[in-house]
């Protein structure tokens, strides 16, 4: 119960936050299930996330988490970026596209003292953060506010960072888990292990609740992180089907495909590795590609592609994040999901 | 409890077979304590594994598993060899060895008729298969003798392979599992899936026991499988510090550091994929080296730079075989591990 207590939630249970696919209706569900919903803010320009934090408190009051990214935006990278355009033009020609009529699109973001600011008046019970921690003045600030922090640890190593760093409790995110890897200390994937050698080598490392993420759909799996040592789970492709989920219907059709058993590692969407069902793009470019430009930027140039073949009802181009087991999807609402995957326990 | 009825086993505990590092004395050391010891067969001629079958049926009435390799053998590939000692030159150099006076070690052979006759007598109680099963004719000769089937796999697909060519039980191959994966029908290591993924999706495939392999290092990592629906567990790594099995002291130097916790999947010692501690070869040469013969032709020529380090003391190009989680490994006896490993199950 170590990691209700710290984060006053009832269940073990933390969805995680998942940009481009949920917005504040699947954390608000989650959280008066007795979850921890979460709602990815990486994306969400200053006017959205003031929006997305009223209609959370106005929802619900039980905890929820606020979720950022702390990557260093990198400078533009023009060459790289030339490199990419040129890998990419002959499918900007296959869509009659112009790749010279680039429009950027949403940013990823980094959390900063903007955020904080911005932040601060909400007293967020929970914020958690990925691919590090911001710099200690800024943790030391969320701290103040009373907030809890949880962050994703892929490598024990990582684990030990983040608990000096004075965390609350650690996401031990294994190999099979959809979306970015947390990665922050190194960026070979060699080193990122699966989530059943990945959790009690961190549980045995450290003395904070380890939350287990990666593979996590159903009871069972949730019973197995535990015998782990685990005190809680993340789970986040089982919520992917949920009505309160805003997962396109191209991506809800992908993930009931025996098709969705096959994910991988790609950078052709972001320019970092990120687990999704692989098609036609992943084939094709990646998975891991040397000439996407660095995260975030390699997003831009690939989305008009997505654009253009999703307007053509093909999911070819479009990132399909999956976790290693989408057969734990089901279209469940979210609060049933939620309570079954502690029933039993 | 039917894994244990069908092997005819006190303990749901299958010794990994570990060519290399074990010999009959630790499959008898396992058997004798209820589990099910098992024998690398692969690398052993005619008369060493007709002397270690002598051996175990001297020493136990216990069932023990008999371990072969179902590869296709190549045939010899003179350019491929030509590019991987062109690779190798300067390592050779640097060893004042002559890359011209190369001798064929151990070779690694795949199941056959000769096989077959060679083992009839001893009727073994379980056969177990790696890459696949032997030719239909040789398997139906295999079970008439009344030995249990069992063989690995690393993908559903394979699973359901296993199950229509009628194995007793499958043994589902995590990610994290050292030494050689099972793979045999498909090249592409994308699809092999984190023993947490793994081994749900391959229990909801399939009728059969399922036995889980990678990570499994102690009670609690045997719970979490036993959780996720597996009959039993395969264990590999958590037996190479016992004094039963023939680790070489490098290799036992190895597990016992912190740097055992960055293992890869490396062609270069054999020309398949397997899981070891990174180490000099590995970093200069792989993990996976596109000049590298098909298995089991490049493991000829790196031999002699593994015997000529070690020679020096060096662990730097030996195949450091290790699954994901080294932290279970103890130097305990085999049949203490053995009952240790479900202890409070």
């Amino acid at each position: 119960m170590i990691l209700q207590e710290r984060l006053d939630i009832e269940l073990p249970i933390i969805q995680a936050p998942m940009a481009g696919v949920q917005d504040s209706t699947l954390a608000i569900a989650v959280s008066k299930a007795g979850g921890l919903g979460s709602l990815p803010c990486a994306m969400l320009n200053k006017d959205d996330l003031l929006r997305e934090l009223a209609t959370l408190h106005a929802q619900t009051n039980k905890p929820f988490n606020l979720n950022f990214f702390c990557h260093t935006p990198p400078p533009p990278q023009p060459e790289q970026e030339a490199a990419w355009r040129k890998v990419l033009t002959p499918y900007y020609q296959e869509f009659g596209l112009d790749i010279n009529a680039i429009v950027k699109g949403l940013e990823r973001r980094p959390f900063s003292t903007e955020t904080a600011d911005l932040i601060e008046a909400f007293k967020p019970a929970v914020v958690s953060f990925h691919f590090g921690l911001p710099e200690k003045r800024l943790l030391a600030r969320v701290k103040s506010w009373g907030s809890k922090i949880i962050a994703s640890a892929t490598t024990v190593e990582e684990a030990l960072f983040l608990e000096a760093a004075g965390v609350d409790a650690i996401i031990a995110q294994g190999l099979e888990a959809g979306g970015h890897r947390g990665n922050f200390l190194s960026d070979d994937l060699d080193k990122q292990l699966g989530t059943f050698a990945l959790i009690p080598q961190i549980v045995k490392a450290v003395k904070l609740p380890v939350i287990a993420a990666g593979g996590i759909v159903d009871t069972k799996t949730v019973a197995a992180a535990m015998a782990l040592g685990a005190a809680g789970v993340q789970a986040g492709t089982a919520y992917l089907l949920c009505p309160e989920s805003t997962t396109s219907a191209l991506h809800r059709a992908a993930l009931t495909k025996d098709s969705a058993r096959h994910t991988t590692l790609t950078n052709i969407f972001s320019g970092r590795a990120a687990r999704g069902i692989v098609n036609r793009a992943i084939s094709e470019l990646g998975p891991i590609n040397p000439s996407a430009p660095v995260f975030p930027l390699a997003s831009t140039a690939i989305a008009s592609l997505r654009t253009a073949a999703e307007k053509q009802g093909r999911a070819n181009f479009s990132p399909l994040w999956c976790g290693q087991n989408a057969s734990g999807c089901k279209e469940t609402s979210a609060a049933e999901l939620t309570r079954s995957l502690t029933a039993g326990l």
